[in-house]
């Protein structure tokens, strides 16, 4: 059954499969330390345009939001994120299992505004019984959001001058990173990304390898003995090349860029099919998902023909859904998606 | 100065200072295991008419909230509190540096309905990705709030049913719990609280102790190897005497329940004079701690004169403050604050 | 260079990546939901000769022990290892990082004896102190060691009736479990294994796979929500597949038992070249790890030509260095290593 | 029935029970942050010699070694300790609750050698997997050891150069800290110890205080927010003002001096009793806990009429005991002891 369930419904992109066998027999140091690694690393320092950038590959996205949060934090302080944030609710509690507290702001359509950032810190420090409440110690937002959402340039400038102002690190979960800078909407490059943050990551889960984020620390800010920290959240892949090629291969011929493009070119075709046939969004989504409020008849019906998921309630007789695309999405998907709605 | 600052300015109730030298020179075991915890563990079973109590004895709030939750909850599961919890946001982050999330919700006046509990928790079965989520595990309410109101026999009951309908535990705060069972409008006793709750705690330090809180388990339900657990989390105290013999005084001739009346008494006439003068109240609180709203300029004054606390900002112009009385309050006290606003 | 540095040195064995090739465009669900997954689990079941069993899988090694440690302990219990265990020294910290004291007692050559486990949860329960000490929660044995030496099936089974007699569980890791099942000198099978344990892990990443580790609850004794736990510790793989395909593939005509075959052997003809040319072993290994002591002159002649590990120093002239083989081990290997020492 | 049980079966000191009585009605603000504990930091600093120590006043043992490990060491980093370290057995896991390994070493009769520590620390560093292992980030010795005996300056001064060498705190556990200054075999003073360790603390509860630990930094190396870090373990006490009139009285008049110097003259003339009478001692202790090797018969006998404790079972006839004393042993329980034995 063809299906729009999410972006991680089938393995690797065919050119990382690829990669993977040709590379395969040779003799490989383990833990990240292999030349893919190296060269991946190369290769994402050009794309950012930037040469100093630390970076460490790990396997899976809840696992780098825990590592990079509970390693950049001091104790006494917890991350600011939206309520919809990731990490504040799909994370089986993983930030708060290596003893940090999500201070959890509203946000709107899945983002943290600057203003809102500020009037809560300055309301902190302004409270004299501070010393009793968790530090804010980080600010973290998602690129693209959990809703598919955007920062423009000068949204994300504007809350990491927040965040300089108190002195923290602002952090973005790239989960999705390339569908947001493949976004018609898009104005952030990934050297802006690297200039207004100071730490986030490349998704590849998501983004078609099997496994695999790159986490990217942008002011030589990667915490002391990383690799031991990453040992000790037991995240240290023995055969740190699966990580090494796939994001080396991501990085060649800009596959990223490409993958990216067909997934928002086909997300962008799902979009004009729905409104077409009268259907109404959650809110405009310029990225790779796109949530649409349908009627729980219809949803029956259609989930026996064409894959997709469940995303929250809507009202008695709706519920919203996700449709998501990636490199995997064809043409005849599109097609048959046409035909069934 | 006289103070309203808050409801532990003073050592403890002259009773408990005259007790503690009476059994100083008394060779006793520690930990907790001496003849003054085992009588204060009878008496506090009679005043709460149930044979079937099980009762440890920690030394402060948030440590007793810390290690409750901790010890009662699973490692995947959170506890549910209103956003103005003592556990949500005045203890420095104690329950994440345990690991579990505090699943903040709306309440009203600092408590939580019944309601809301349970639409959260159904909403959390109801969710097709709760499997990533942290479970609620537990809820959590303060007797009285910290805003100084009280939730009615039937709203705690209605709660309860909540919990046991989800097979999870009821915890009560019960820092200030002689202030509620004192309250002109309260109509719970403590045996209700056995019966409408599994865990709660009879605050000391806030009630006229140098220290110390009782937490009574309702159902049998003492977490396995219980004392370990508090060593664990450095809580033990070596000459648990010191708690077992204030806690064996304030169950003595009604100790408890003269020092509560009392600061209800005086409580009511610093409402009465602040009424009288004008001023408004953040809420209509019927315990010790009343929350005025004051003018800046105000304030300023005032504070030369006589000792209260800062709550929280209110508007450009004015701020709420809290007026707290205890054993410790004086009618002098009442006096002097009636000249000075 | 060819290399005898450690047994995970190559990608994936060559059936594997084909078959993750062959499955790779197909449509399947995430977090180790899908077919292969299910098919794995079955095949496993069925090489154990045990319906009954409850298989989880997960990424990496530490990252297994941590949470199979961590969710079947109580808080207030540790584990009991060897010294020489990989969870006492090799993990940075993993299993205290969850919260659990690893309860290190003297082992030889690697392998812990029923009796001293006994005699160390005896004197713990006959302390008069012991509730003021880490409970002895679960007893951890590696099969293979860390020093490649493996317990014979009635010593598994002592040490098994001594956590049965203190009802807690044993926990077999078997990260190179395929090599000590493959050794001349092993009388113990899966299903031996699987009755005489309480979980133990089948190793992938070591095995031949690119990663994975299949944990296997043997007493309907996986813990509750396992699925959330796993995700609470960053662990939950989105793309499950990888995982389920690899494992399934190794039980798919026996190709793990012809892996520890092939490496067995080859380990039996580095062994016999070593001692052929008079040099001492640290012990005597029956698996795919070799322990020689050579001389640090020969080693920095050596290890310009062939790949090999450092182990541990020895005495001031001599180290302890490893040779290990696995699937990826050539008879073109073994001749060369032959030659050059 | 008297006791030599241990030196805390008493409350606290006459003198100090008078000024929590004479102070009970005053009006002092909470969290430690009272004029009694500002006095009594000064007073400690006037007997330690040194004008620049920052301290801090916490309620017990167990609880202030967790939280000056914790919050001295990074993440990745464990502390160093005999394996008869009161942190190693006896405080159920405290350390590893706060997610750090206990680094046991061999001690001899509880003492670590400056040796023995470099040792470990060195061979850790040249260890080529030392990144896959627990950082060494602090020494914890205890001044007495639990064992009754004393490091001289020297002693001290040996480990603190390693520690230097290494840049790691050392840190002194001083639980019984008032016995060992007042040792007649004691070189060390309490500058000596400020100057020859980075943190220690003065004990409370074992030296006359009803409960309380004083902890000293030495080097201006007081963690940041470290209230909030108190706080955040749940062990920040609300009514401060019982450690700081605690402390303040053990520094006034040279109490604490006078305290220890009656413990140890109570001590010897233990130590001579049981000498004469043939008993033989575990090893000579020159501190307040005397180690005896009893018959178990006499044991039996010897319970029924006076109060000492088990220490660790000997051999199948004998058993260790202690006798300890303290502010409270009387000359009449001297008396009585001579008679008994």
């Amino acid at each position: 059954m063809r299906s729009f369930a999410c972006d991680y419904i089938a393995g690797a992109h065919p050119e990382i499969i690829k990669r993977l066998t040709e590379t395969n027999l040779e003799v490989l140091p383990g833990y990240t330390e292999d030349k893919y690694c190296m060269s991946a690393t190369e290769r994402i320092k050009k794309a950012c345009q930037r040469e100093d950038l630390e970076i460490f590959y790990l396997v899976g996205g809840t696992q780098t939001n825990q590592i990079v949060i509970d390693t950049m934090l001091a104790n006494y302080e917890g991350v600011v994120a939206a309520k919809t944030g990731h990490v504040s609710i799909h994370e089986a509690g993983a930030i708060e299992f290596s003893g940090h507290k999500v201070i959890e702001i509203e946000g709107e359509k899945g983002k943290l505004s600057a203003d809102k950032v500020d009037a809560y810190i300055k309301a902190f420090y302004n409270d004299e019984n501070h010393e009793h409440m968790v530090f804010p110690g980080m600010v973290y937002i998602s690129f693209p959001t959990e809703y598919g959402t955007l920062y423009s340039k000068n949204e994300m400038k504007e809350i990491h001058e927040v965040c300089k102002k108190y002195n923290i690190p602002l952090f973005v979960d790239g989960a999705r990173l390339i569908y947001g800078l493949a976004s018609y909407e898009n104005d952030l490059s990934l050297k802006d990304l690297c200039d207004n943050c100071d730490v986030f990551y490349i998704g590849g889960t998501k983004a078609g390898t099997l496994c695999g984020e790159a986490v990217v620390f942008t002011n030589k800010n990667m915490p002391k003995h990383f690799l031991t920290q990453v040992k000790q959240h037991g995240a240290l892949l023995a055969k740190g090349r699966l990580l090494g090629v796939q994001f080396d291969t991501m990085f060649t011929d800009d596959l990223y860029v490409n993958i990216g493009k067909w997934a928002i070119d086909k997300a962008e075709e799902v979009k004009e099919i729905f409104k077409r046939k009268g259907y109404k969004f959650l809110l405009d989504s310029p990225t790779n998902q796109q949530f649409i409020i349908m009627n729980n008849e219809k949803i029956k019906e259609l989930e026996k023909e064409i894959g997709f998921s469940f995303w929250e309630n809507y009202d008695e007789n709706n519920t919203v859904v996700r449709f998501a695309t990636s490199w995997s999405t064809t043409e005849d998907d599109i097609k048959e998606l046409e035909k069934l709605i």
